[in-house]
């Protein structure tokens, strides 16, 4: 699972790079509404793939919609490990299904 | 980061529990409609915690939005495995970049 | 097709209601960002209507979403009539077909 | 208000057209799954726009939406009038507020 943290270098390291040879660095150079708005489509993808996709689409939306998570993450200066932190910390205490109760 | 390692582990568990005991239990009965829903929900209020959210809110809510993908995932019988390697593939052979030109 | 006009009226009324007597108002008084998520879950409700839904839940789902949205407007101080004006803008001079080189 | 009857024959004529002249051909030959997805992204940008955009976003967004959904209706055989009849419906029986009960 190492993937994730490779992941996470590598965007770091292209946010640094000229808008015009990085993606990353495009996506922050216009903003996060524009890089909240590429999560919100990938996510739409992943609703459309989930319902009347194949695995193999369902399995590409959720590839780039983590890779999306994690360039939202880094522009709002939050690590992966606060967000497994976070996971960790609800399955530790009163557990997922915490989430339950306050999520309906 | 072998927390979604064990999420996952916990959440293929909880899928076999009752309905009324577990959440995770709950949404799986309810079909993947109304798992693709939660999804796009969680992926709503992340777009607007990166606008004008707290960094905790922001957390949580990534947090909120990983979990219920990863419920989706093993609703269409997909390993996170498999998703991280479709990410290792993309870096690996034209890299990251490659997503840019064909998502714009 | 007065139904949005007088819609919309309604909804400027319960505004100035109490958030304990109307629902309206008491997504008024949450502020924009309820009123934004709202609109993303009904919009994400439509999707999953349009895609596996009878033909009821769709037109269900539609008008939840056509509610929420001039609730939304109204938030902003925005009238339906500006709206028109720019949908009839857009037929009248390039047609909604200028509409397809904008958005792709 | 005659803009939506007007705007939805006018996507009526254009369905038939061939997928290289018209936006909305091209649409429905992509199928439902792309309408939707067009849908999603839209509703995507007007939360976006309701938070950190200008009156003029908003309008721009809304109306952007609201085309789409006609375009989606008009994918499922629904008419606006059925959506207008439903609006009406609400609220002349338990009157819009019976919205707020079902939807939280």
């Amino acid at each position: 699972m190492e993937t994730l943290t490779r992941l996470e270098q590598v965007i770091a390291e292209r946010k640094a790079a000229s808008p015009d040879a990085s993606y990353v660095a495009k996506l922050n150079a216009a903003g996060i509404e524009k890089i909240a708005q590429k999560l919100g489509e990938e996510a739409v993808e992943t609703v459309i793939a989930a319902l009347s996709g194949s695995r193999e689409e369902v399995v590409g939306e959720a590839a780039d919609l983590i890779f999306h998570l994690l360039v939202l993450l880094q522009a709002r200066r939050i690590t992966l490990g606060e967000v497994m932190a976070e996971l960790d910390r609800r399955e530790g205490t009163s557990g997922i299904e915490e989430k339950a109760s306050r999520s309906e």
